[in-house]
């Protein structure tokens, strides 16, 4: 039978805040270089005041994951709290807007918080360096996981950012649950070596007992199996889940699965804003997989699409991602 | 004596709300190519919803301009109407983070209407078709027109979108007769040939009795001495107005004053995204004027500065103008 998703995203709900900053704003405003830091509101305002004009762009991790498989014409949905104001209509309309289906109910109008946002600093050398603030999106509950929605998956994609706020784990558990009652099968990304530093005991216990394709980068999966020896972080992953996809920036990526291992280049770019790099390879990874794609085929889906992502500014795909595949003879 | 600011602007207060499209996008949904066209929160509601993803970046025309000229190292400020909502907020931001003065209160969180947007729709070839929601921005009244900051400024900038909303005339009054007080010069743009055919009785007495820069497009200045014979829209124009800086795409522009007539060759450059050009050309030239630079300098630096627009999504810079201008061999 066909499921009527190939992936369903759960994730932090989120519009970027893009703006250019040179590496001394970063010193000054105290804002470390190139992983996520969650701020509160008071620091969001403060930072937001200091930055130069910016832009907006829907985002959210597994977000982009979603609008970039939708992108690529899989059927999508997407879980993650908005609030119902006017970011929050802004982020909806962007997915929506990309084919994936999303219907989590927003926080009232009168609910504390705002929708969540991250304040994206782009230093001249591409890197992004993230400030979240988030808001009502902290606050998904299991009561906003719906058990048809994730049995209807072939594959969930959980964001590892979501083990952040509480309730998020017994939301997972709900998700996981519903999705394998029906076959379905559980991806997960591990976001941010900082993330994993906070939820390493959560996420070893949920790699072990239910996800069947990691997503990670280098400094996450040596943060996940704190070593500093890639190979060895990768075989242990390999022991313990079915497929790895492990990016490695300029050295492209790795695929670990049932005992071998595939290498994808990456693509040579000019990078102008890694945001969503590692989100889109996993949305084209995943695409590429549920179109019945190879493995070492999917990987170099990811790395094109990795590529098109960080050589503009924001993290949802502007060209072709289909038609990139077909210059570099992929489909 | 020095006046505090080089150029005081008043305009519409909005966030652009920019999207791809294809003409039969256009036809289907009545949009009409390459104007601007005022819809209802009814309307704006219904295409935002039938538009792919977007993303946002404070606009306005006048304020574009200001943000062309802070930018650029000149003293301004901007006056117009947002709301205290999260749109209002980002506007608000964007224009004080490029460096000019924004102290127009805002409509208050209850008041009828949102902060006003506009839904511009990118063409492959580049070409912007505009669809404004001018919201709580209609409602800018001689109130808020700060007669200090009006003396205070050596060019004062009119958008002439403002010829749309009650008590537009009378702010623009208040404006002209207090900058006119200290000896200040009132420049105006004329926008958009349809807002001329709406609003060409006013336009015409106020070029008449106050202007002294003009700016305008070859169909805006067309439709406002209603004839189709370029050269005699020019002549007609100088025979009333000190300077007229008259654009006319990729045929450069036009400059006429004290008799005398230059032309500024436009920079070819791929078209990404039009919207800003004429708004930007106006933010070069006046910065040259108030930097002392001459009319056919000013007229060059408005044409380079239009070219960095439209290379790009969005109607504000992103590369240095100043390096620009260097160079082109103008500073």
């Amino acid at each position: 039978m066909t499921k009527p998703y190939h992936v369903v995203g759960i994730g932090n709900a989120i519009v970027d805040v893009l703006a250019h900053a040179d590496e001394a704003f970063l010193d000054t405003h105290g804002v470390q270089k190139g992983i996520m830091q969650l701020i509160d509101m008071e620091r969001a305002v403060h930072l937001y005041g200091q930055i130069g004009p910016a832009q907006e762009i829907s985002g959210g991790s597994a977000a982009n994951t979603i609008a970039g498989i939708a992108h690529l014409g899989g059927r999508t949905a997407y879980v993650g709290k908005v609030k119902d104001d006017q970011l929050g209509r802004i982020f909806a309309h962007d997915l929506r807007a990309q084919g994936a289906e999303y219907d989590t109910i927003p926080a009232p109008k009168g609910a504390e918080g705002e929708t969540g946002r991250c304040i994206v600093l782009v230093t001249p050398d591409g890197e992004r360096s993230m400030n979240t603030y988030l808001g009502v999106t902290e606050h998904l509950t299991p009561a906003d996981i719906d058990e048809r929605l994730m049995a209807g998956a072939a594959w969930i994609y959980l964001e590892g950012y979501r083990f952040d706020g509480p309730e998020s784990h017994e939301a997972f558990s709900k998700a996981i649950g519903a999705a394998k009652s029906t076959g379905g099968r559980v991806s997960l990304t591990l976001s941010d070596p900082f993330c994993v530093e906070r939820h390493r005991a959560a996420f070893r216990k949920m790699i072990r007992d239910d996800v069947d394709l990691l997503f990670a980068n280098r400094a996450e999966i040596l943060s996940m199996y704190e070593t500093e020896d890639f190979d060895e972080a990768l075989s242990r992953a390999a022991a313990e889940i079915d497929i790895i996809a492990c990016t490695d920036s300029e050295n492209g990526a790795h695929i670990l699965a049932e005992g071998q291992r595939w290498h994808a280049p990456a693509i040579p770019t000019q990078i102008v804003d890694a945001t969503g790099a590692g989100d889109l390879f996993a949305g084209a990874f995943l695409w590429g997989l549920t179109a019945g794609h190879d493995l070492e085929t999917c990987g170099r889906m990811g790395c094109v699409a990795a590529s098109e992502i960080i050589s503009h500014i924001g993290a949802r795909a502007e060209a072709d991602l289909g038609a990139l595949f077909r210059q570099h003879g992929l489909i």
